[in-house]
């Protein structure tokens, strides 16, 4: 498995009137622990696109257990549990003083620039195998 | 079953580095068609919010099925299939020209401004009685 | 002058924990309104960047007056008061049933794939004195 | 004058088609540094409001000079030069590798929560009369 614990404080900007963290936020806290994880193993996600590749979003989904407030210092814990096939998935766990708040999963293809869904490309197998634990 | 159907155009602000539309908005269009909904059958959520309610997201879900692109004018259609209880959901489909681009489905309960469940006050359970198909 | 009027409703996405639209939501009404006005005139926005053009911002600046609410139902009035040159900018103002909330300005340049800053293609040049009122 | 710098990579959320950071999340990074800035010198915003004041935006202006893209490491340093009276002021400049990459302000006023603007609270002008270089 690989693992990597992004750390966030809840901007202003990410409130509602409700006085928490919009629900939407969490999709964009997801992705940027995501993008972590891959610099972290040496894919950083623009070489990836640099490659010709994107590695779109195909289905998300979020639980909301505990509601998120301003300035609040969150841990994005985000995992890839099973070694990518052609689609693969995230795991990912919002936690505030160790006390869970979120959880979700986010689902990936590789696609090319035309659009097209694709094998993944051997560099990213290859970094994946290598950083394995 | 209730549905309503909100039209926008895709902002340039909503599109990401892959020319499409960032796939954290979707959830905020879930959002938007589920208040006009609301607002149509006579219950704005600002209402709602002022008797002291709030009704929060506990869990959301998308499925992307074709990509959004800047200025794509869709239709974001809601439907609430079955009369609220405690817990209670709204189902989207988002479409362009009638082709379905993604859809997805967002759970609910009430709650008071101390943030504890409550049942569904009677004023909601009424008026969305009253407007049942 | 050229001038558009683009409606809008805030979005509970938009609001902060101040009960307000957040204030970076204003840039976003402002392009929204800018991109309207090219719509109308015949200069869609997508269609100057596929002919490898972009148009981005290179100031902005904006004035909060009044508070403006959740649901609030705002027009977003663009005016471009002077046929543009190299540099030139948009003015806004933000209503909320006749009554100004916000008003503002933004500066561009026409810039190419290579990020240079180029002279006004003719085809909008030509559009734009069409169109001039 | 008070001073602090906010670091942050720049989120593929915040990327838009043109593949630059979207200019209205520059604001939201002004008020983050903003925040961040509060906290240091033991005003947490939270403390604030939890006290019945708010501090919102009366006007914000931006200068974009260098465009800011996907995963940059931006310093955003933000300036209070004068203690604050009833209207004050802060400025901003964002780097990347210590290259100007934009600047600009906010002013802002106290209001209570009925909305009116109020003078500063004097927990406020102490702390910063006590943390003032």
């Amino acid at each position: 498995m690989l693992t990597y614990t992004h750390n966030i404080k809840v901007r202003y900007a990410e409130t509602d009137a409700m006085q928490r963290a919009h629900h939407s936020n969490f999709l964009i806290w997801f992705e940027a622990a995501r993008i972590d994880l891959l610099d972290q193993i040496g894919l950083p996600y623009q070489e990836i696109e640099s490659k010709g590749y994107y590695i779109p979003v195909l289905s998300a989904q979020v639980e909301y257990l505990k509601p998120v407030s301003f300035n609040d210092q969150l841990s994005i814990q985000v995992m890839l549990k099973e070694k990518p096939k052609v689609r693969f998935s995230f795991q990912y766990q919002i936690s505030l003083n160790n006390e869970l708040m979120a959880k979700g999963s986010t689902e990936h293809v590789f696609i090319n620039k035309q659009n097209n869904v694709t094998r993944i490309p051997d560099f990213f197998t290859e970094k994946i195998a290598r950083c394995w634990d």
